[in-house]
């Protein structure tokens, strides 16, 4: 079975429609994590985006970093998550980005040292979810003031409802989602893909 | 080279000591991450603890999740991060506890889902750090809570002076260290394995 079919089939399976905004799948991909099946994950973000000189996965604390984590070991390149707001061991350079968390209600700061990213960097956004695209934005922005060059952006569900990946497109950012949801009204999940 | 030998080649040469307490290795464990490494790393923490009917990894999110995904991965079992705050989408039964952050100097609370720890659980926690070892600690109170079996604590980088590890074990619990240092007085690097 496709790694798309299988995710499918795990979101029909355990997946709980919140809202006619929120899809939770905390059993698998963000809070338990199925480590067997984002390695697959990983190995498909990998073969999508080969051949595209990636030199760094970029992604936000905290539910991006395991699928971030497979998709750099597929690659064979280091991953690097922006944090949440400033460490206090972290200092000298850093580049920032703001993020409006949809789920929690509030602006966020993420931010990178600025050791990690630099403009000879050839960047691979992932995350879990995209839906508003807030994240991705805040990480582009990080990307921007890295001087570093963005490949794409992948994520493992879409909420194409919500058209972050609609705006992200119209950019000219290619954008590659294992599974796309056209809707959650109704607590019905549509699959479009 | 063994997983230890790289692990303290690694400190050696991207570590850095910021005060006596604090060593940063954001390089290669929990800003940018090395996938490769902590493929290794969590094949070791599954040979250690291989033959202990392991049913769930926990950690703690964000810089436990890296290690913590790769040991699931090689014991082929889910892992757990205990979120810090509760979202606002998680609702329903939880398991609690507190963590108080000795870089971020404050007291956060740290929460897992009902559904994702259960009395038949056997569960191996594992985290980036072992200090003072509040995060240990947090993570035994959901375990309790849970009336889970806790079957050990594996950990990449113990600091020995800090004391946490020695607490875990005159409690009788099984902790496993990469690597120990037994000081960071000065700005260098005392290794004791």
């Amino acid at each position: 079975m496709s790694v798309e079919d299988l995710l499918k089939e795990k979101i029909r399976q355990e997946g709980r429609v919140i809202s006619d905004d929120i899809l939770k799948v905390d059993s698998f991909l963000n809070h338990q994590i199925d480590p067997v099946l984002m390695l697959k994950v990983g190995d498909e973000f990998a073969r999508r985006f080969s051949n595209s000189g990636i030199t760094k996965v970029l992604t936000v604390e905290a539910s991006g970093i395991a699928v971030a984590l497979m998709t750099g070991l597929a690659l064979q390149v280091p991953v690097v998550f922006a944090k949440k707001k400033q460490p206090s061991t972290m200092g000298g350079d850093t580049y920032c980005g703001q993020v409006r968390s949809f789920t929690k209600e509030e602006v966020i700061e993420i931010v990178v040292a600025g050791s990690y990213l630099s403009a000879e960097d050839r960047v691979l956004i992932i995350d879990d979810f995209l839906a508003s695209g807030a994240a991705a934005r805040g990480l582009l922005r990080i990307i921007d003031q890295a001087g570093a060059t963005l490949v794409g952006v992948g994520t493992v569900i879409e909420k194409v409802f919500q058209s972050g990946g609609e705006s992200l497109r119209e950019k000219g950012i290619r954008v590659e989602s294992l599974v796309q949801i056209g809707s959650l009204s109704g607590g019905m999940i549509e699959f479009l893909n």
